[in-house]
């Protein structure tokens, strides 16, 4: 932490800064300039400083915080990347990792048509939503608990892991005991209870990145879920809110790199949510596994045009087989496999 | 709902296109320009449209929504002002009402503190918070239950109102037992489970905007809560985020004549959180006011220096006198009085 | 400036980050804490530091810079106030100043007319285009030197000062001959050589804030105009892009308190633009008031229905004539008279 | 375009709407529906509409724009993909395209280095800037015209083609006879005096996206050149402004597919200023090639530490050559050659 003192404070208002900052139980090391002096404070890392006591004071403009306030998601905590499995799959290895299905579960006869056609192009885990985090109360909400058997079933019949949203910590149980990995959908993100709660899981999580999360706020959300000892953690960026609304959300792939260098968790991408159009989505496919994600969330339905939701974004199967058959290339390229499709990768990176 | 049609559509396209429409059960309006060709449709009103039926149509380049998607909460459905009551405290009729109090209740010293000295300079609703939703795991989350029965102390020794965050469904019955209103937080304005639970609750209700809520995201959340029942609603905004990190929040005055023109239900600010330092709140909660809010949510604490959580923001009671007594003169400019300060309106609107 | 160094950086990556410090000819100052090391620098006020020398170092995770890069502009360059006299009326002092007129000059008579009417109601600078820049190149340019011609005109009969826009540094000296203040619109905020051309110039400036310009932007494209010797400089907030196109733009009045504590520079606000239509026009500009503003600029028309440019946004004039009986009373309720209409303060701050 | 009218409007209401659109010489098409009536208009495609007399009317409520403000970059106009010809390299056309070179050019060794290092790894563009938009006014601010001659004196040894930056229309002439392709930096987008000149030279032009420019307000910078009779115009996506401050800019790259669709022009990328940071240079530079852009431009120092401008972003020299044996593997996997790398695509698209 650093306290960046006015121009114009005087020794007397400087002293005071420093005893303040002794008497809180930290180090403080002022350094005079040529027209304004700073303090820098050591002995506070990993404690939240109630910077109040210090911006009170007379003299102080600034305050400059430098510590990470999470640490169990970070590099500089565990500096070897986190492999999150289910069943035999490895999330946030070398290999790629495409996660496909319908946004929703209408009926049976659409989620098998919808995992058939993905399993039988490298899916290796099925999505589909049960309970549905709609904007408005008028829109279709989910099939609830028969979606989820239906899932069950899926997941029985076909030997393939699911995915769906969890919406609240009263359906938890249910979707624990259904799903192999429970989605935080970007609305929750901030939930602090349901964080906790999917905390306590021996479920994998795959938790969404919200709408105006910096990745400060989605590190410090999946702490929330690390420190109640559930390590199983995959970030997924899904599209942020922009002025532009050329599309539905603005895809940050900038953050890839970014929050590979501050987590060892796993970080996939879902672009259909941000595209909002089928065929706006193969492009930020392949860009998303160029820019290093460990793995996609894509939408697929046999037939979008009749889909009860999102079903603009959605691909139809033979759209989905060209978009594997190119990510397939592209994560070639940087020496990665696509798990479920190529199991050797045909470049070292 | 209007269709817009490539400039190269042909004739049957377009034909096709007005077929689907028709099979939808609606009307459609097909309108031959000089480049291209756009189809009114009529009938949906209060639907929601399958759109994904005729996106996939060939030809058709973009779909254009008209209906807002909201009902209960719009001037439309309802013309007069909602004026929610809280005892007999009219929010949303011509007086501006002023919430105010600390951040969180930490003691009941600090908490009667802060609420004697807010009540003599004309607060009528103490707010304090007793489950604090926290960014890091690692910060102070509330007194909890502790807090909520030294509000409810509160609230029978003084005889006042209080406001206070409800987090989750599991606290909900507690909290509405404890508090006059039940405060949504920003991170939770689409948690829809924690909506519809207090959408069946007796107690009015405070919305925060979320943090990138669009005000239709706002109003739908609001739909919400009175879709179950409860039209004890109280809009509030508090700031958004921003590409200028100048200030904690960018506060988006400019919503409130928006607001004010598409719903009936009353709209309030919270300057506090926004400004995120204390000699920025006075401005804004005056600016407020000018702008039409129906009344502010301040932060106030007996010695902000040694607050919790949030204490550059909140302003010290003699601060806050200074404020009222601005705000009065800003309300009394247009009209309004203070309620608890100014009986009277001194200027006519 | 503080390098943070990183947790595992070695003694001697931390020396060597001194030493290099030292060749940059600033003094170091390490901070060894708990987990990780920072330095500090001294010695670079008023320096631009090349950052890349150091980050490009073994063991630097990250630098924070502190010394604001402008200077001239600054409060603690000036404390006190600039007042910028156009003729004899003195913008940034106690009063309030409202600049008004049509978007673009139309013809005389719509000039004449908008202005007359404007100034019976005590505006007491008359805006409008000349040269305007549109998005479209098929939007109407403006009447360029004829429109000079008639702000020319309109000043000498009613002895009123102007302000209209520079587009470029070639009609400069024309716009610069016939107009009384220079403004400088937001998309020529950071226009590098059209800064520093009327930066040589006798005529104050108006500087409106970019789309998406930070404050720290915006006081820099102010710096570029001082730094070459004009300090008649005006800020004005016009509003930004956001991710809710509720409105044209979303205006950012928090700016206020935080420009008016950073620099000694008049602010002014433009509530036109950013509301986008007429009947949110008035409660803006009763807020820019509220929150501090030392004037507004805004746009009027005598028949905003057939305005060539932004008529949606135009007052006509006896709405104009509301908001100033509203602005005056909300400045009074400041202590602060609006020029050209309430003399005298009638209420003390 | 379509008129909205208000739940309430009555029929003389809607007659006086649809009157005064016939006035205006358009065909209203009037469609009642169950709760509202929507008025198309048509016969306005390519005019600008004066929307505010209709606006004004009693009972609008709203207008929605449909036609596409822009025209000869549109893919409506003109069909097939624009090919920017720059001596005998294509841009635009199945190859990718690789600029590369200093930020600024510092120096004849400098830029020699540089250039001669991108193009041994297959770079066929150099870049480099000699009048430099700098936010501070201390800071470099670019050799100026002897920038130009050592890029001059580059083109002829080395046969190359140079692209740099025009930052007003004082200099144009200068770098015109110096530059082979005209680069208009993201704070010009909009400066359309300079848009017009440059649309009336014989160069290229590589227009940035300004900061917090739409596409929409991207390809009316691009049509202001086109109109003015200059069809060389290339587009770059530079990143944007964002609420999180995780990278110098949040890149775009959904803004590809996007531009793809609606315009014939060529797309690039610049990932050096979005990411601010060299090691995330690379990875953006994969993802831009994979989601569908023509080209790049990056930044590469022979000595990033002691750059004098913008180190922290440039690739040094060997980090280029990984890059671009990435980048042609991606461009591989999609079929498209990286020009002067490798001359024949390795898959079919």
């Amino acid at each position: 932490m650093l306290i960046v003192m006015d121009a114009h404070a005087t020794a007397e208002q400087i002293a005071r800064v420093c005893d303040e900052i002794r008497q809180m139980g930290y180090q403080p090391h002022p350094m005079p300039g040529p027209t304004r002096t700073a303090i820098g404070v050591t002995g506070n890392e990993g404690a939240i400083v109630q910077t109040s006591r210090i911006s009170s004071l007379p003299g102080v403009i600034d305050i400059v915080r430098i510590t990470k306030p999470y640490k169990l998601v970070s590099r500089e905590f565990k500096e070897a990347d986190t492999i999150v499995r289910v069943g035999d799959l490895p999330i946030g290895g070398p290999g790629v990792v495409v996660m496909a299905g319908p946004c929703t579960v209408e009926s049976r006869d659409q989620l098998f048509a919808s995992a058939r056609a993905v399993l039988a192009h490298g899916a290796t885990v099925i999505r589909g939503g049960a309970y549905k985090p709609r904007s408005s109360p008028y829109s279709f909400q989910g099939l609830g608990e028969a979606g989820l058997r239906l899932l069950a079933e899926l997941r029985q019949e076909l030997g393939v892991p699911v995915v769906t949203e969890v919406l609240d910590t009263e359906t938890l149980p249910l979707v624990e005991e259904y799903a192999d990995i429970l989605q935080i959908g970007a609305r929750n993100m901030q939930n602090y209870s349901l964080l906790r709660a999917v905390g306590r899981s021996h479920r994998p999580v795959l938790l969404k990145r919200g709408f105006a999360a910096t990745l400060q706020d989605l590190l410090l959300a999946a702490e929330y879920i690390l420190v109640e000892g559930n390590r199983q953690v995959i970030l997924c960026e899904r599209g942020v809110r922009s002025f532009d609304q050329h599309s539905r959300f603005m895809l940050d792939l900038g953050a890839i790199p970014v929050l590979k260098a501050l987590t060892h968790l796993p970080v996939i991408v879902d672009p259909s949510h941000a595209a909002g159009q089928a065929d706006r989505v193969i492009p930020m496919a392949r860009a998303a596994v160029a820019a290093g994600a460990d793995g996609l969330i894509v939408e697929v339905h046999p037939d979008p045009a009749f889909a009860v939701c999102d079903g603009e974004q959605a691909l139809v199967p033979h759209r989905f087989a060209e978009m594997m058959q190119q990510i397939e290339r592209i994560a070639a390229a940087l020496g990665r496999p696509v798990l479920g499709r190529s199991p050797q990768p045909t470049h070292p990176a």
